[in-house]
């Protein structure tokens, strides 16, 4: 088994309301600040900036005011000029980026954990956009460990950073924290306990790394993004003619055969999986994914070894 | 046992998209004018009209543009003067009122069935808002013996007509069709099918009954709408302190009792219910109702008595 030696980390910050109208994160943020205020900086073992991404469209219960923030953290976008038409979202990623990036930099935060919902029952999925990243993919198997009452699922979309498009890629390390199903502009406290205990245990983990102990290598089960299928929609009007079939439904990473269903037309019939290739699908009959075009993504299962890591010395 | 003869029910009509982010009625409708358009106007064995209340709203994908409609429909929102300023969905009122009204006259449509979602885990409520419409009564029975595979409940307003405020009211008869629990923005299977067959048998009953079938009266278990009771909120800021308990979320039309959990805080306290009273909570966490200050409502279960019902003859 390899062994590798990794800087501390040193800075982490945790972003909710990155979609405004994600509420475990918003509320998981705004409890963490009542916390500080209580009890002073000292309150976590480590350092950690806590940020409300999109205050607009939080005040709002919006997902976002202009265009979805979670797709502006490319580098191109990053770096575009603001001008009087620029996007609010716009403005407010370069913002996040001064604050918490600058992306690609060395002075980048090590960690961002991003918080966020979805209507799929998708249990606690971690986002990341490297197969090797081992970092993020120790905090991932600790929280698989550590988190048992609901499934905890990684999911790689093997992207270069410069691509990247999602908040958590403008800090060294780090990943988006899936959490569903709840409903957009609703809170359920179930889901709330699990996200806070997924942060908990993940600044729990950064501070046991920094303070010098072993974390074991292994294999790490993970689901890569294969492509997208949309919604069989009328040709002209563009309007659904079909909804995810019930036998589809609520089974995110489950594993989609040939002659599966996969949509209930509205006049009664079901549409199947015609491809040969297995596959997972997995943000089934996400809310904010309508306007996308997206009615599940797809995903491959694969097997990612980790190495031992621990922090180098001084 | 008493026995009723009534006027036979001439026109009907089935409305969905009164609010735009509410899609099971938005497809029902959309499938009920398709059907059509494929099979000519005696596709249903009585005329029936069917209504997207609220077209820009569903273009949006929101509740509403300007104001929630399905508040407008009272007597002196309807007969209010229209200026430049008047909200988009006052206006659109005023329309459907003298598309399906007049309310309050003779006129008016028979029966409007108006097609409702709900984040609450209320199964199939039909919500009106008196305790002696016969009709309605007793298409509410129908839809309690024909619906056996997800609970059917009766809710009771107990308003006067001129201040009901929902858009059945514009009608001599008719109900909400609440169909829960789905996320706004999202079209589940599951739902859209009991809503379709809710509207079916509907259409069903009001064919036997101009046909000159007997129904049998007797009691109807209903839930009467006593009281709203708000989130924990921070006096300064208004934000929510706490969610819906887990022990209290997706239990609508439970007993509530003394010391029964309410709300549990972010920071892990359980706040009860004092009172003395038992009563039925129901729209638990609702997400349009977070913006009206409503964590959920309170009712009485009460018994209403109905007589056999004829169609008068000619």
């Amino acid at each position: 088994m390899a062994f590798v030696f990794l800087p501390a980390l040193a800075r982490m910050a945790v972003c909710g309301g990155t979609h405004g109208n994600e509420l475990s994160g918003v509320y998981v943020v705004q409890e963490m600040e009542r916390q500080r205020k209580e009890k002073g900086e000292g309150v976590w073992p480590i350092p950690v900036t806590t940020v409300l991404s999109n205050p607009r469209a939080v005040k709002e219960c919006r997902r976002y005011i202009d265009t979805d923030m979670n797709r502006c953290f490319t580098r191109d976008t990053l770096s575009c000029p603001i001008t009087d038409s620029s996007p609010y979202e716009v403005r407010r990623a370069q913002e996040l980026n001064n604050l918490l990036g600058l992306k690609e930099s060395t002075d980048a935060t090590d960690m961002i954990c991003d918080l966020h919902n979805t209507t799929s029952n998708m249990g606690v999925t971690l986002i990341h956009y490297t197969t090797s990243d081992w970092v993020t993919l120790h905090i991932c198997k600790y929280l698989q460990t550590k988190i048992t009452n609901v499934p905890v699922r990684v999911l790689v979309l093997d992207f270069p950073i410069c691509d990247a498009y999602n908040l958590e890629s403008v800090s060294k390390h780090g990943f988006t924290l899936e959490v569903g199903p709840q409903p957009h502009g609703v809170i359920r406290a179930d889901i709330y306990n699990i996200m806070k205990e997924a942060v908990d245990l993940t600044i729990d983990w950064i501070h046991k790394f920094n303070s010098g102990m072993v974390f074991e290598g292994g294999d790490v089960e993970a689901f890569k993004f294969i492509k997208s299928v949309d919604y069989p929609r009328d040709p002209e009007t563009r309007s659904l003619t079909a909804a995810i079939h019930p036998q589809l439904q609520d089974r995110d990473f489950s594993l989609l055969k040939q002659g599966d269903p996969l949509f209930y037309t509205f006049s009664g019939e079901t549409v199947k999986y015609e491809e040969e290739e297995t596959l997972h699908p997995f943000f089934i009959n996400e809310a904010a994914y309508y306007e996308k075009g997206i009615a599940f993504h797809l995903a491959k299962k694969l097997t990612l070894t980790i190495p031992t890591v621990q922090v180098q010395k001084d």
